[in-house]
């Protein structure tokens, strides 16, 4: 703990919205944040002390922000776990989470079969190859499946519904391999637990309930609209996952809700979009309770200040363009609401752009909360 | 309202931990921040885009702000009016509030002039240049009296109590002059209100019961424990105030109150540290309407989330020395507190170092709050 002249700087993989949030939440614990990005001047630069403009993977990039920082940690899956091994190796500048760690969540494939071996619940998965791979998937789960590129994919990118097996050599043909295929479980709903390890204790967020389209979260609602059994499995699994990862820090676990029970979707290693609600709903946000976990401080308080909604604003235009948001004087003028603008000057469809979290101002109505904050965010547009 | 490629910059006079707050503030509206502090690497200068190192009034230090910035405003009344109002002339830039408030405010007389110009209960006072002044006041006012420095005071510097005619000569020797002498009203306790003033609104949050000591702010308290009718009189007094003022931004008004009346004591044109509460427990803090005020958005709610104390964290050492301050792990976690760091490497006694912030975890008791809230600040030293 060294808070004062000695205050630490934690070197960040990746300067997008994650970074620019983790940097509004260093300043008040004295934390410093360095960050490596390749576009120049990236949402989180105004909140970082030093910014360093290289690809995630350039080993000389990642030792110069070793050599600028106390701890090494990263916002974005695209952080190379090996460089990062190296230079914690030849530095002494410890990464979190754990560069195995990075590894296992990587690849989609690894992913699975690390929680399946845990005796974690996830759908049934395989890897396919070819078009007979996927054929043979099906005869053993059934239609639908999903077929998921096992690397780099995001916001749905690299995820394939497979509905018809007329698809199948289209798919096995497009699809960046190499690739897994999974049983798509009819779930009831999406949910999400925000969890954190620290130095010698987990701690996790009440589950956040998703809602997605076209595999994008729209928006996500706290606590989940399910059952408290439910909700207590979540938790219960959360804390399992991470029993079985090694590394401090943050991670955001994706979660199906399928006849009562819980199954595993996804791991991301690091703070998530489902719990951004944590900066006005938490005592303690994800991206604190990250830089906390990070540099060993104690962990803090994960408990529900008030029911919330979240809702991320997405690029609405048809092509790439500059950025300029039309409709947030309504958001600004709407008591409980609070806009959390990521800095962009590119507009792209369906990119994230920024979010608005509602609080409740009387009755705390889940499904009240969400109107509004649909209601809310069809006044914004990036369109002339 | 320009949230996207053309998010605006603001220029701030002055880099301390109100500048730190505002920056905190900024990134989720996409406001930029610049800021002017004689101080190199200043507690801002993380969550700032530009940092100039110069004097408060050097005006080509003002002019290269202006030249970042599309709006300029302060945070320390050390602001130079006249190089304001030339920059706004020669730029165009508007600055916020407007410098002939300033002008009224960074003199003691002036304000307190002001205010009973404008029938605003004001304790007496009058100006006092020697001896026999001081005298006469005292027949007028009756013992104790405070004579002040009518410029350049903060934090109880430039206050000199007088409980003795044996003081007289002494205080006016040494004070730094010009001076004025203020009846001490026998307060029931002090009171303050943050108030915003937008481009067609003001807005006040709820009133603070702050206490001081040595003149330093230690604690405050909302809501004040005092009565309805007493809040109500102390928010519509802060409005009548910042009626007589031009220009937009929050003010912090401190008050008296005296047997169930207010008077005003000071106002501060800038965000206060008796509204630093507003962070976690109300929606829109004082750093973000200060900002939304300054570009011009509309303001935002002022209500109270929830009950709320906070404490100031001051050097307790007897000399300047590094600043490492020790036993913060306790405040990490304790649930419902929350830490903020203003990144000074220097402790130095009584200085403001950064203050905490109490939320209650069940029943909001205030004087509960106040206790657990001082325990907390007793657990924290600077001293090895």
């Amino acid at each position: 703990m060294r808070i004062g002249e000695d205050s630490p700087t934690v070197g960040v993989i990746g300067g997008g919205q994650l970074g620019r949030m983790l940097g509004e939440a260093a300043a008040p614990l004295g934390i410093d944040l360095a960050v490596l990005d390749p576009t120049p001047n990236p949402p989180a630069a105004p909140v970082a002390t030093r910014t360093i403009t290289a690809p995630f993977d350039d080993p000389d990039a990642v030792q110069a922000l070793a050599a600028s920082a106390d701890y090494l940690t990263l916002e974005i899956e695209l952080a190379d776990p090996d460089a990062l091994r190296d230079t914690t190796a030849d530095t002494g500048i410890p990464v979190h989470p754990d560069p195995s760690t990075l590894r296992i969540t990587r690849d989609k494939l690894h992913e699975k079969q690390h929680l399946a071996d845990a005796g974690i619940p996830v759908p049934a998965f395989k890897p396919v190859n070819t078009p007979d791979d996927l054929h043979d998937a099906i005869d053993e789960f059934g239609l639908p499946v999903m077929v998921k590129a096992r690397r780099g994919g995001y916001d749905g990118r690299g995820n394939f519904p497979v509905t018809t097996r007329n698809d199948i050599d289209a798919i096995i043909e497009s699809a960046p391999h190499p690739l897994l295929v999974e049983d798509m479980v009819p779930f009831d709903r999406e949910l999400s637990v925000i969890a954190a390890k620290g130095t010698d204790e987990t701690r996790v967020y009440p589950p956040a309930e998703n809602i997605h389209e076209d595999e994008i979260l729209r928006e996500s609602i706290v606590p989940a609209r399910t059952t408290t059994p439910v909700r207590d499995q979540a938790q219960a699994i959360a804390r399992d996952v991470l029993d079985t990862l090694d590394g401090r820090g943050v991670y955001g676990i994706e979660l199906f809700e399928v006849d009562h029970q819980i199954l595993v979707n996804e791991i991301a290693p690091r703070p998530h979009n489902s719990g951004h609600y944590t900066i006005e709903a938490a005592t303690t946000s994800q991206f604190e309770q990250h830089l906390r976990a990070v540099v060993g401080y104690p962990l803090g308080d994960t408990s529900l200040r008030t029911p919330v909604v979240m809702g991320n604003i997405l690029g609405d235009t048809t092509t790439p363009q500059p950025a300029n948001l039309a409709g947030a004087n309504t958001v600004l003028e709407t008591p409980g609401a609070k806009l959390h603008w990521y800095g962009k000057r590119e507009v792209r469809p369906q990119r994230k752009m920024g979010h608005l979290t509602l609080l409740p101002t009387d009755t705390p109505d889940p499904d009240t909360l969400l109107a509004t904050t649909r209601a809310l965010l069809d006044t914004l547009t990036f369109n002339p």
